[in-house]
This record gives C-alpha cells, sequence and structure tokens, in this order.
C-alpha cells in the first residue's frame, strides 16, 4: 500500500488534490496523511495531523514513516509573504530545508532504498520582469517579491538533493489558480477569481486593476492535474531540469468578464465594480503574462484552452446551488 | 572611516582584493577585516578573524560593528561541495541566511539606517547544460551541482533582503578564475590553472581532458577589480536583478597552451602531459562554454580580452623568479 503524505493538506489545492486521488484511486488503496495548520470541517475523512511546518521537528516526526509520495503543498501566499518577511522565509523556504533533510536522513537510515518522489507546487512568481512576450522554458529565475524568492531558493534544494538521489523531486510552477472557491484571501491575484466567483455567487465583486491586465490561469482541477501526473512522471526525462513551467490560458481581464458575461449574463458582470488600488496595480503589473511552456506539454500536462472552460470548471465543482 | 568586511579573506581572491584595496586606496582610510577558517603567513598585516562561518553564531558577531561594506568571498569549492554535500550546503548556503539575517537584525537595531553593500561571489555554476552557444544574461539558472544550487540560493537570499531594503546586495558569477598562484585545489576546474602555473615554474602539469574543451576565463586581478567595481556600483542600475553574468575570455585549452607557448616557448608546453580523467571530463562537459554579459560590460565591468593578456597577469604578480 502506497503511502501518500500531503503537506498544505488543508488548503485548497491540498483539498482539490486529496479528492482526486481519493475518487480516481489513483494509487491505488493507499494511506494518506494530509497535514496543515489547520483543516476546513469535513475533510474527506483522512488522517489529518495539525502542527507548524516551520518547526524544524514537524518534518522529521512526518517522514518518520518513509512516504512514497510527499507533496509539498503549504505556504504562506505572496501578500502575507511580503508583509511578514521572515514568517515568509521560515515557512516557505526553510520548511524545504527541514523536509529534505528529514527525507535524506531516512534515505541514508534506509541504506539508500528509500526515495520517494517528492512534488513542490512553486509559482509563475519564481519570475520577474521585463519579460518577453511568452515566457519560455529557458528564461531566468529573478523574482521581485519574497514569495517567489522562496519557490525559487526551494526549486534548486529539491533539485540538488534529487540529483544525489536522496529523493526524486519535480517543480511545479503553477500558473495563477482560478476560480478559487470560497473566501478571498490575501494572496494579491485574489482579486482574479474574485471577479468571477463572486458575481457568480450573486454577490459584488471589486477589481482593483485595468481590465486590460493580462495573466496566465489554470482551474484548481488542473492543478491537481498537474499535481498527480507530476508524481507519475518519468523523472528521467526531465534531464535535471526539474522545475517546470506548467501550461495555462493567458487572457486579459476583459476577456475573463466576457466569458463570465456569456456563462452567468449581464446581471452577473454588473456586479463587478472597478476601484482601482494602486498597491495592487504595482505589484500585478510586475507579473508574467503568457509562457510558451513546450516542455510540460511534451511531457504530458494540460490544462483548460480557454477561460470559459476555467468558469465551467467553478461552476462544475464549487458552485452552490 | 569605512568599515570593510572580507569573508573568505584569507582565500586566494580575498587576498588579492584585500591587497588591492589596501594599495589602491579604493575606500580611503578604511577599517579592514579579514575573516577565514585560516590565512596564510604574512597575511597584509590587517586584521584577522579565524573561525567557522557556518556556525550562525559568526555572522552575528563579525556584522556587530556595522561594517560599510561585506564582501562574502567564503566557501568550499565544487569538488568538495560535490563530496561533501551536507558540509556544502551549511558552508556555502546556511551561512548566506546566518549573514543575512545578521545584518537585517543590525539594519533594523538601527532604525533602518544601516544598509550595508554586500558583495556576494557566486559562479557560472550557477548554469546547467544544454546551453546556447553564448550564454545570454536572461538565460535560466538550473545548476547541476551542488555548488551551483548554492550560489543560486544565496543570490535570492541576498537580491530579496536587498529589495526589502536591509542590506543593498550585488552577486558575481565569476567566470573561472585563472592563473590561479599556489597550489592546486579541489576544484575540479583546477586544472585550467595547473596547465599554465605548473609549466611557468618548470614543473611538470596533469591535463585531464581534451584540448578542444571551450572554458570562459579571467584572471584573479579582474577577479578583484569586478568585486571593487560591484562595491561602488550604483545599484539603481541593476533594475532588480542583482546576480551579474561577467565579462571573461572564452577559448579552449588549445588556445590556453598556445598562449603559454607564446609566454615561455615550447619547453613549457612540453611539461603539460594528457593524462584522461573520465571523472573531471563527464563534470567539464557539463560547464559553460561562452557568455555575451551585455548587462555587466554595460556596467563597467572589465576583463582580459585574450589568453595572453591572463597568462601575463600572472607573471606579472605571481610567479616567482
Amino acid at each position: 500500500m502506497q503511502k501518500i503524505l500531503i503537506l498544505g493538506g488543508g488548503g485548497m489545492i491540498g483539498q482539490k488534490m486529496a479528492q482526486k486521488i481519493v475518487h480516481e484511486n489513483t494509487f491505488g488503496a493507499a494511506d494518506i496523511t494530509l497535514f496543515d495548520r489547520a483543516f476546513p470541517s469535513g475533510n474527506l475523512g483522512l488522517t489529518s495531523i495539525t502542527g507548524n511546518i516551520a518547526d524544524p521537528a514537524t518534518a522529521t516526526k512526518l517522514v518518520a514513516s518513509k512516504p512514497d509520495y510527499i507533496f509539498q503543498l503549504a505556504s504562506i501566499v505572496s501578500g502575507q509573504a511580503e508583509q511578514e518577511f521572515e514568517l515568509g522565509w521560515d515557512v516557505n523556504m526553510m520548511s524545504m530545508w527541514y523536509l529534505l533533510n528529514a527525507l535524506k536522513d531516512q534515505h541514508d537510515a534506509s541504506g539508500g532504498t528509500y526515495r520517494p518522489r517528492v512534488v513542490f507546487t512553486s509559482s509563475i512568481a519564481v519570475f520577474g520582469g521585463p519579460y518577453p512576450d511568452k515566457i519560455g522554458d529557458e528564461f531566468l529565475s529573478a523574482p521581485q517579491t519574497s514569495y517567489g524568492a522562496q519557490k525559487a531558493a526551494c526549486e534548486l534544494m529539491l533539485s540538488d538533493f534529487s540529483r544525489k538521489g536522496s529523493v526524486d523531486g519535480v517543480s511545479l510552477r503553477l500558473p495563477t489558480i482560478c476560480v478559487r472557491p470560497g473566501e478571498a484571501n490575501k494572496a494579491a491575484s485574489s482579486f482574479f477569481s474574485g471577479i468571477i466567483r463572486e458575481p457568480l455567487n450573486g454577490v459584488e465583486a471589486i477589481l482593483p486593476v485595468q481590465d486590460t491586465v493580462r495573466h496566465w490561469h489554470a482551474s484548481p482541477r488542473s492543478a491537481a492535474g498537474f499535481i498527480t501526473h507530476a508524481a507519475m512522471l518519468d523523472t528521467d526525462l526531465l534531464d535535471g531540469r526539474r522545475a517546470l513551467n506548467l501550461p495555462g490560458y493567458s487572457c486579459t481581464v476583459e476577456e475573463q468578464i466576457e466569458a463570465l458575461r456569456r456563462a452567468a449574463g449581464q446581471r452577473a458582470v454588473d456586479l463587478i465594480k472597478h476601484v482601482p488600488d494602486e498597491a495592487i496595480m504595482a505589484m500585478v503589473g510586475e507579473w508574467p503574462r503568457d509562457f510558451d511552456p513546450q516542455r510540460a506539454i511534451e511531457l504530458g500536462f494540460t490544462s483548460e484552452a480557454n477561460f470559459d472552460e476555467i468558469i465551467a470548471v467553478y461552476i462544475d465543482e464549487d458552485l452552490e446551488r
């Protein structure tokens, strides 16, 4: 029986992913453990452990059972990492350091036979402008946020521990995940979901940027799919470059709104109020707009082909009617 | 009076740099402190502190005097970082983490007025193949050695602590420094210097690779020049991309040997013995061969125009006759 450990398993993507592997029986009869600071009610009936991933002792305890697959999804979001600098580095980078060292200890203690797959959710925040029109697979990582720098540092560690053989890791540079269910979070990108989610629920939404802003999106369903695909990937195909730009859909806020109109009519669109926010505009102006993720596509990663599909996923999976 | 702290001040580049700033009076009447595990005899008569940079308490003590300029040159070399994985990450990455946190504590305690310049010697080892013919300023960092991964992680930290304002950092991706004086070290690149240095001293040298191998070189004098230039640089010109590819000279081993012949005749060349070493050939085969470092050139960094000049620097500065 495969042992699965999902760090950040209480978060939105962690829950989506846990649901997916349970419902699709991805790993067969698996022993699934979720770890997070806290969990939503319900929580799929899986083993759940609460704790602090920035505590060096946490990883040691969590990997003592030698999980076969470790999904490292836990992090604080971009807005919070900017505001709470030390917390950001502790939670978003040092936790990876502790995890990899704990796994290496298990690898060494096993005489080298234990070599778990580690899938890490990195982010397109590892990139910083100026950008080409489409960011290619060989474009430099020069993050302009603490969150991005922390994710990029984790990629480097995971890649090197993998190269040396104690783990077998893949870093996934997730597009902005949209439409996120639930409440807005502290991520500066939160509005990309809010302007779709709130109107679909009959609630007013704030658009803090111009509708000409272009960004790079994939649905929560795609995110869960990326992660399970990475778990099964033949990592020899990565040729030592273990951080992947992923497929997504590039569109402007205006195109998002047009897709909302097609899905839910003018009444939904009328619920979007444009209230410019200089701070958010400044941050979003620095973000990637479009990618050419050839490697990931060749490796079989897939996502939505247009924003209508992204809205349809939300309506299908998360809209309460 | 400016306070200067040179970490790794006992190493070859640290000593060259200390000599340069003393002799050229770069910082005026300066209070210069060197830190390293050990120092060569002589040591320029400067204040020297021995200790372990991988000890978290070291940085706290060293920066208590609020140095204006910190040169972080201390690291273990590539070959050793491959062999001693944990030591490599401790010395080459965690030391930067401790240093930046200690500097941030001083910054915070000063009410934000203390913001030292930090110049970090990174390396072209942050790159991993496959490469374009010339590596441009926007090429990805995908290191294939622990040394390279550690250097790249340090760049990310230094950049983000700088962006947030507690330090003002620049990372310099040094070419292979050649001709190194003194004895061969554990760096796999050591032979690039050895095949010039040993024959100039009448000693036999081992060439472990084919003479068609192309690589990227600059002299120790250029290295010291890069570092002092970075200390004086207007970092606003970096536009938030604080890691720089530097100028150097790209040539094959055959061209190195031809330059040696011009400098010291056939008798010197005859001292080079080709003894293939599969392990070194494999590592060197993964290394960068050539760069197009436009940004650094525009920022005023300079190096040698050909390998004859690189040999001439060694003969001028280090050859004992």
